[in-house]
């Protein structure tokens, strides 16, 4: 992430600049990050304004590829450009031309071999849970509505059993291509945000009022991985997984035993840290 | 408020019951409340869903008509019905057949002569503000982005002009007709929630990185007042308007005199509170 000083190192002239762009999106107009015939995509967008901005053919490589309806406050993307046009100054520029549903967050130059998906990180994603009676509408492309108790503290204790390096099989959308299904957890928290703002208006007196957000750091999570660690701490938070059972699961090795893919709405990628 | 007790003291027997609604709705997607031709609102939504559950031409008869794009999360509609169906069963068929962005919260019968407009009632307003370098995708339709600094010192000062019964012609849209602008403000205060949520996944160093919420509570708000409040109260927070200046502004009793109107997103209706 060093600001392209190494270059200043060599005597090559250097034609071409690369540039990472943090990007905020809403997910939910979107056919996911990569880019497909005749759908439209965030990838899609960056590049179709990239190359009007620039004049060239700019095809940026992204750090995370999100599926449709995922959100993000925080991916990355990295493009290579010979424009003139000042690092910092890209995000002013592209927010002219992109949609509101997705605004470059900060612009900066980086080493010339820098790729956001081939280096360590640390990547933070959060799963909203909506949890009361009736939705709101201003959740209802950002969070998974769940009417009915949950019991957190059984999400809390199931949560310890992610924490470090494990196989996260069990954890993976079938069918998909890896090397390999070993990632570490960092951290793994089930926060409770008292409906401070939405709940005001409404009278009900039936409980539960909250919106739960599961919040988990890892250095790099399977296809599906986050929504499916939702989907089994839903069900624990049900009574219908025991926490002392979520051990087994992940040592099974078997998709079949997690929970389900809770709905992408809920889940957002909020930061990406590269050492 | 009363659940229709006093039908029970008399002896002629009622075939019809006024249902009382608590209404949230996303108003990004509509013409504001009030029914218009060729045009959808959320009344007409309302409408028409009633005229499909229960068979009969049902019109309801809002609290408050909001306008294009403004939000809430409790506005309150009543209707009368000849329909069996218990009264606090409503929300849900009626949320079964509504769209997405309109959810009711509750549903309770009420005095048959209860009028939501005509009865006292403490009204809450919230209006939010995105303070911060580059705007957030989520905010989008509910907040007003503003990029740099506003004095909330200022603002708060600001406030304590508005505190009690005053003549608010300056705070009412010009051709509105009312028979009288003497409105009281009970409460109205500038609250700075810091975004622990939003701002995670942001590197950016540059302040601020806040989302002000101007919240007012009012025996009633004359058309546009809360947008115009919160236009003030920014230029206010910007320098351009002294703290000290707006008790003239309000005694000038002169739309000419206050600041411009807030964006309709900004501002959504929390409560309505019959006493």
């Amino acid at each position: 992430m060093a600001s392209g000083g190494s270059d200043k190192m060599t005597s090559k002239p250097h034609t071409t600049r690369r540039i990472l762009l943090r990007v905020a999106y809403d997910g939910t107009g979107y056919h996911g990050w990569q880019v497909q015939p005749n759908a439209r995509t965030i990838e899609g967008e960056l590049n179709r304004v990239l190359t009007q901005l620039t004049g060239e053919e700019v095809q940026v490589t992204g750090a995370s590829r999100t599926d449709a309806g995922v959100h993000a406050l925080g991916n990355v993307a990295v493009f290579d450009t010979a424009s003139r046009i000042p690092a910092e100054k890209f995000s002013y520029a592209l927010n002219q031309r992109l949609p509101e549903d997705i605004v470059i967050q900060s612009s900066v130059q980086v080493d010339d071999d820098f790729h956001p998906r081939h280096c360590d990180c640390q990547k933070t994603y959060e799963y909203d849970i909506l949890n009361r009676t009736f939705p709101l509408p201003a959740y209802r492309n950002t969070a998974y509505f769940l009417y009915g108790d949950l019991d957190l503290d059984a999400m809390r204790r199931a949560c310890r059993a992610f924490l470090g390096e494990h196989d996260f099989a069990s954890f993976c959308a079938a069918g998909a291509q890896v090397q390999t299904t070993v990632r570490t957890i960092y951290s793994l928290e089930v926060l409770e945000q008292p409906l401070t703002e939405a709940g005001r208006g409404v009278q009900s007196q039936q409980s539960p009022e909250r919106l739960l957000t599961i919040r988990v750091r890892g250095n790099g999570f399977l296809y599906n991985m986050v929504r499916i660690i939702a989907g089994t701490l839903v069900e624990v938070g049900r009574g219908h997984i025991r926490p002392e059972e979520v051990e087994g699961i992940i040592a099974a090795c078997d998709r079949a035993k997690a929970g389900p893919t809770a709905p992408a709405r809920g889940l957002r990628l909020v930061e990406i840290k590269y050492d």
